[in-house]
């Protein structure tokens, strides 16, 4: 990443300014411009230019962000922080800032701050920009992604009759701190039986039983990069159904993956993964977009679905596929990969071909 | 709650609108109208009236959303979903919105869904009635607490010289989780040593020795109701310079919590610390405001500064001074209280009055 890729097409704006919020307003751009590893820094803001980064932030995080190679002003109070951030940008008729991410009140704090300027969305520059990895963030990313695969195994050994759902997430998220991993990177989902027909259950006390699906949704943040991955057995003996399902599934998930490649469509490897899920008995049961892409969020730029958008390299997207059936169950395989020229990089472990049967 | 409140005092809003965003836009508001549990409802609306919630969901949360007693609408497509909401909101001159939580680009395609209808902020009046907790609300306030508080001996117990600050996070979250916690409230924090001078650091690689700080800010998410408690003890023996700062912080934070109750002003709360710190030898240490409210939010409405506010019954806040030393350590204690007429309730357990040394 240079922040001068940032600038792009956005003649006459010499200054970004990246105010972070509390924690429904993070604005991960500015852990993407600091890569600063630590903090919350709610209320903290960057000033990025074509050649450098200023930070600003208060007393409670003026450590951590020392550790970074940037220039650090430090306030004690919101007045003081505002007044600093009104100095460095008096002058400037032209300012970016991230509408994405700012919130309308935010916002309006922001244009007292900032004058007579116009206040200039970059929310697509920052997002252009962060869609393509670099070797840093290609290096976490493959480390989120490593952490999260080698737990599996390991969480399916586990596996006990009347475990609960919540027993198993524990468990999970014990397994991928104790590996590496910073914190989870989301709410882990686990579904048993029928839950699986859920695509955003949240685990509870159900228990488990003999046949059942077991469905986990998850991953690994490692500094601030995620992973996010599904796998799906079956405690116990799997019927015919269940593995049906799940070779459909396999079969959808694989076919849209290997279609990865840049300058393929996002759309059409949405669109296959419909295909081979409509033409089966469980026509109408995928019900959402393939895949998104991931990095410093969980679900970032871009996502697979109706739309047009061509897949570049080093882009790094999830594929997921599912099928559910309400009342019955579901399978969801979902892997990370990395776009590469003429394919990609898994960065997840190989999907089990076959459904397996965890005794 | 009733959501008969929120309206109090919004002459000619017949209706609001909660638009609900992405991982760094969520509005818990959506959770607050709608108390359900489970699922993310990312692009999921509420439209409320003084009588009635209606959901507007995507197909993959419409199970979950079901689970309410509230009129749900499931929409296949953002298209169908914005025709829905306009379809809904037809004939509105005003309507209510969130401006603290909507993004300045989610605004704009509210608007264009919304007409020629005034938007007015509703942010005072959401955060108002979130901070007066009703029964349901307290009882989660309470598990999230207890929970927090209960594994705090059993994560002492498992200390280690050589342990990482990661290792004690890791079973930190294990232990909550598995007594009963949906997740971390938020990122545990755990500090060795001088380490505990950041009050914001990020468990990392450093390993445990005797004689080291190990300050634990962490807490238990249940229903998602948040816990946020902070305790601080000492591996192996404690210098009579660690007993002293300790002294001071649980005489800081006593003296603070002690004048809760109605009708106090929370500006004179976070006074009272200040001035005990100020008065120590450890003058200017303390940087932080002293408490925040929590609920659904971890950093909620309202928050402990320079600036005046009346606490009310039913409030839920945190008590959380700390001195920080950099380059030596730290100590921070924090609790979790309810509001009350003439005093208040201590959510959280106990602090030890002195220093704790773990063996």
């Amino acid at each position: 990443m240079t922040v001068k890729d940032i600038f792009k097409n956005l003649d006459g704006v010499e200054k970004i300014l990246i105010k972070n919020g509390g924690e429904n307003a993070i604005d991960r751009s500015f852990f993407y411009l600091s890569q600063v590893n630590g903090g919350l820094f709610e209320g903290s803001s960057i000033i990025a230019d074509r050649d450098h980064i200023q930070m600003f932030v208060y007393e409670l995080e003026e450590q951590i962000a020392r550790s970074t190679d940037h220039e650090v002003h430090v306030a004690k109070s919101s007045a003081q922080m505002n007044d600093m951030i009104q100095r460095e940008l008096r002058g400037q008729t032209k300012i970016g800032v991230n509408k994405d991410s700012l919130t309308v009140n935010m916002f309006e704090s922001v244009r007292k701050t900032t004058g007579n300027a116009e206040l200039v969305d970059v929310s697509r520059n920052i997002a252009e920009a962060r869609m393509i990895k670099d070797e840093t963030e290609i290096r976490k990313l493959r480390e989120a992604a490593r952490i999260s695969s080698e737990i599996y195994d390991a969480s399916m050994n586990h596996l006990k009759e009347g475990m609960t759902e919540t027993e198993l997430s524990a468990y999970m998220v014990y397994l991928m701190m104790s590996n590496g991993a910073s914190e989870p990177s989301f709410s882990t989902i686990v579904c048993f039986g029928s839950n699986a027909s859920e695509p955003h259950h949240s685990p509870g006390n159900r228990k488990l039983k003999s046949g059942d699906f077991v469905l986990t949704d998850y991953g690994a943040a490692f500094e601030r990069y995620h992973a996010d991955t599904t796998r799906t057995s079956v405690f116990g003996r799997a019927t015919e159904k269940q593995k049906e399902i799940y070779s459909i599934v396999f079969d959808a998930q694989k076919s849209s993956m290997n279609m990865i490649k840049q300058g393929v469509n996002g759309r059409d490897v949405n669109a296959k993964s419909y295909e081979i899920i409509d033409s089966s008995p469980y026509k109408g049961m995928l019900m959402h977009g393939v895949g998104h892409g991931i990095g410093l969020d969980v679900h970032d730029h871009p996502a697979f679905g109706g739309y047009d958008f061509d897949l570049k390299k080093d882009m790094a997207v999830t594929v997921e596929p599912g099928i559910y059936i309400p009342g019955y169950g579901g399978v969801r395989i979902e892997d990370d990969v990395l776009v590469k020229n003429d394919g990609f990089e898994l960065l997840t472990q190989k999907p089990p071909k076959d459904l397996i049967e965890v005794s």
